[in-house]
């Protein structure tokens, strides 16, 4: 398994080579040997890269670098999640980017072979953490901590083929808030969708959906369908690739490639082709096969107090049962869900984007007794959410509408039209930092007038303070509004009083 | 030298495992073969962790988990920093957490070794950043771009042997401003000590120095004292000692490990001895063979200017020009800086707590270039904040205070004294998140009041909203405050009005 992740990944960094030379990337010629690197370890010897061959600057493939204005569209973003997950009452933890191999390995299924190992440089085997989900249950078990609402928001790395159309990438942000503890059913799940629908809402996505289903109905359709339990792994993820390809194909590769008896998958897919609100709930506890099934009983009366909870929360028709709902990952052991946005983004002009899912999650109850070692359970539920998927929507949408942003925040810039002004100009600023004001000056003992006010506008800055000969002379300096232009003189020694005064206007 | 970082790392990685098993760590038995783990990939065949041996549940050596308290205190300390760096009109950036492992070769001299490489998996070989300037400088180069101000904060990996006492990790922050551009001498420069300066009073650390010196100077110095260029590398390293041992020591270092000439030594001794302000800049300006050496001329011309513009900022009195100021990595070129504490902190009571160096950096023209096909050079200047050691001060500090950390933000709890009220908090508490309000409950269907109560009381929540029988019937809501345990009967729809009201007040 791991060997064919392996060939996986070089086909498409052959493929993303090609696809992807970052607009700046230049070739230059590399380093020949390891020993030339050895060699010249002090600067004093370095040779520039211009004398190497082949060399590419550039980033990993799959990962990026965010500019300037890409930080403030995460910042932005981050904000309202952030702000969301405290409202709930979750506390901050941080984990450290690498865990030990042996904690992250069995834990992800098929996606083990996407885990990015650190080489053996002596020591312990190390791999950067897959998720946050994994290193919150060790951290659980370490600290025999029975009880947290945690949020955590960090970057986690996969070796994954990237569809940067997507919004896929190797290197992303997630935004994770997890409830771990024993409590009475459904309270924390339903908990869990409402900030869904929060986050999802505040950001002006457009219309979505929540797709909910449980692993134990899922399990109890199998097996009422008569698959045998040593394929229940396979035909789940066949039935999860129902939101990309039709139940006809689905089909076929259950029967052909999967070897499941026709007759199975017929049985299976009156079932995962359903979806429907909590009257379909009620619908399949009446279903003579599935309320044989114990397991498919339990997940089927979680549903819907789900349902229950999330009526009285007001979000109950964002939310759909979807029995084609499985999930990728191993440790999910209920409830499960997953946000869709349903269509183009708001505005018909836009370009559509598909983006798949924009956050998901479920209950995984074993996860942390996998840790612990008595195997004391905590049980958790939690949910990511999707902001790199959610960076390029908005993105995009900037782009559409030309929308400029300001990549500062600087509120004064201190001018001079004169030579020989550096000093006044740095005693000046002084003042505004040391009162707390951004300011900005240009970096020249004699800079001329016009550029540092076309930079002024150009940044968005509001206030220009202006110091010359005359101004100088007689105790004041200028105070010049970039949006009007307009000027006035005001006494030196009011400066920040007066700046300040006019920054709380605005 | 990448072979003896290697055994250097093993054998404190032993000591540090005797050292260092965090409080939570048990002893379980680890899985016997990588086979095993190949065999087991899914959850259903999954082994708990208790049937496995030896396996210790950690974070990896030299890294650690933030809990709640301690990620408090991180975005208090970061927050002053970040705010710090926008004040002075920084824009932000992301790089990745890995490079290239050509990017990062050849750039920190003896410290190569500690580098963290990525496991060859196929494809790109990728080590995992050691800085934030090199992947800056890289993103610089990458993207033609020939002027910048910028901040970035991110966390950086490095292999060292960690003493844990002063704070110092594998795995730990680094806050990053630098200006990037050809400008007029030494403003730039200027506004980065001026930026230490404003951090380290306004995280009230107690009193601190920044030493200053240049890297030409030093040169100049090794060149008139006879040091044979081939040496200067390693005479440098033994200088920058001079703050840990005695210069007894660091000469009988350079004589006896390092074959300098006594003569030789003790030149340079009457030179690295030396600190002041700027007098002792004026005074190495008439230093008969100093001023014989250009490189050492251009250094002290520039350190003459940054004290005058230091003067002007009001700072000058922070900073002492100190000759014994090395600074380890390779690829600094002039004025270099680094800020130390002067003594224990604020409050006598407290402990003295050794933290060394606080913040640092320096001007670096070459590396930029090192990266452009055509050698291009962008002159670059910068600093970085030590946080780690910081975090390190501010916890201790709180420790001893025995200061009391809110981990939640959340302002009110919805709680009820009877049974059968779910619906009826559920209910609350929507309209609550739904205003924007911070809330909690209990996860319990029939939670006792006094429980509740008390959680509020321990977590800090300054109200709590009640509803009951009662309550119900009259269409009124308790608003009771925690630390006064009043309680009055608001009517139901003026829940959130009257609650914003009263957050707004306190």
């Amino acid at each position: 398994m791991p060997q064919l992740g392996l060939l996986h990944g070089r086909a498409w960094t052959v493929l993303l080579g090609q696809l992807r030379r970052p607009p700046g990337a230049v070739c230059i010629r590399a380093v020949s040997s390891h020993s030339q690197v050895a060699e010249a370890l002090f600067a004093s010897q370095l040779k520039p890269y211009q004398e190497k061959s082949n060399f590419i600057i550039k980033t990993p493939k799959g990962t990026r670098d965010l500019s300037p204005q890409q930080m403030v569209v995460r910042e932005k973003i981050l904000n309202v999640v952030v702000s969301c997950f405290k409202r709930h009452g979750a506390k901050g933890l941080d984990t450290p980017a690498f865990e030990l191999k042996e904690i992250l390995t069995e834990k992800y299924g098929e996606d083990s072979g996407l885990i990015y190992d650190l080489k053996d440089q002596g020591g312990e085997l190390l791999s950067l953490r897959y998720d946050l989900t994994v290193p919150f249950a060790r951290y659980l078990a370490m600290n025999k901590v029975k009880k947290m609402k945690r949020y955590h928001v960090g970057k986690v790395w996969r070796r994954e083929s990237p569809t940067i159309v997507q919004g896929r990438y190797r290197e992303f942000y997630q935004c994770d808030f997890d409830i771990a503890g024993q409590f009475d059913p459904m309270i924390p799940d339903a908990e869990c969708l409402k900030i869904m629908c929060e986050i999802l809402s505040e950001l002006h996505l457009g219309d979505f959906l929540i797709k909910v289903n449980d692993r134990r109905i899922l399990d109890g359709i199998f097996a009422v369908c008569g698959v045998p339990e040593s394929k229940f792994h396979a035909i789940c993820s066949s039935v999860d690739k129902l939101d990309k390809i039709s139940w006809k194909d689905v089909r076929h590769e259950m029967v052909v490639k999967k070897g499941l008896a026709p007759e199975m998958a017929d049985r299976i897919g009156d079932y995962v082709q359903c979806h429907g609100g909590i009257s379909l709930v009620e619908q399949m506890f009446q279903d003579p096969r599935l309320s044989q099934n114990k397991q498919a009983l339990e997940g089927l009366g979680d549903l819907k107090l789900l349902f229950e909870y999330l009526t009285v929360f007001g979000v109950a028709e964002k939310v759909s049962f979807d029995l084609s709902l499985a999930r990728g990952l191993d440790y999910y052991t209920g409830v499960i869900y997953e946000a869709v946005l349903l269509q183009t983004p708001v505005h018909a002009e836009e370009e559509p984007l598909n983006v798949g899912s924009v956050a998901a999650g479920g209950r995984y109850d074993g996860l942390v007794g996998m840790f612990d070692p008595r195997g004391h359970k905590v049980p958790c539920v939690g949910l990511s959410i999707g902001v790199e998927r959610i960076f390029s929507i908005v993105e995009q949408r900037m782009k559409t509408f030309g929308e400029k942003i300001r990549t500062t925040e600087t509120q004064v810039f201190v001018a001079t039209p004169q030579k020989n002004f550096l000093q006044e100009r740095l005693k000046l600023i002084a003042e505004l930092w040391d009162a707390g004001i951004k300011a900005e000056l240009m970096y020249k003992n004699n800079p001329k007038l016009l550029p540092q006010l076309h930079y002024c506008e150009n940044m968005g800055i509001p206030l220009v303070v202006i110091i010359g000969e005359q101004e100088l002379k007689e105790g004041v300096i200028k105070l010049r509004s970039v949006p009007s232009r307009e000027e006035v003189a005001i006494k030196r020694e009011n400066l920040v009083a007066e700046v300040q005064k006019r920054l709380s206007e605005s």
